[in-house]
């Protein structure tokens, strides 16, 4: 469940939702933007947790597949659903990870 | 809850993992953890959310204050209890935030 990343440097984006009430077609969007994330150039991996605060952070090879999946995420979701029914706020910082540390089983 | 972040560039650290089973008194070193960081030079905000995976991230004026957090942290958590016994698997990513964006209520 921790995303088996590369040396850095390599992109994370840290995407960070409050959810509005309700599911509204949301754990289905979800799990299919997870899917498809997957498939995308670059993709790395991704790691996800929700306690109120949701935090899913993707971790892309280039800003370049970072900015890509971008444009695919938002032409899914305007599909899907106006993001203002599933988030009541929400933040995404695109960050150039630069060092990468940590203690495997 | 989500942070209230300064315009781009700052640093973030993000910090994933998966917990040991019991509390080993985790609970209250992590809350104690994340007073300290309120307290340190370049501290920006900080993010947690766990549902097995934990994630926390935390954001830094600069790459410096982030290092000397780290330097704080590790001190901290040695005194308190070993990291094995609460961690069974952990990362932690280093990254420079260049671009940031979202919807706030």
């Amino acid at each position: 469940m921790i995303a088996e990343t590369p040396e850095p440097p390599y992109t994370a984006v840290i995407f960070t939702s409050l959810r509005t009430d309700g599911d509204n077609g949301y754990a289905e969007a979800s799990a299919e933007m997870e899917r498809l994330a997957r498939e995308q150039p670059g993709f790395l991996g991704i790691e996800s947790a929700r306690s109120g605060l949701g935090i899913t952070v993707s971790y892309w090879r280039t800003d370049d597949d970072a900015r890509a999946w971008k444009r695919v995420a938002e032409h899914v979701a305007v599909q899907r659903r106006g993001r203002g029914e599933w988030y009541s706020e929400y933040e995404i910082r695109v960050a150039t990870v630069t060092r990468a540390y940590g203690m495997r089983s």
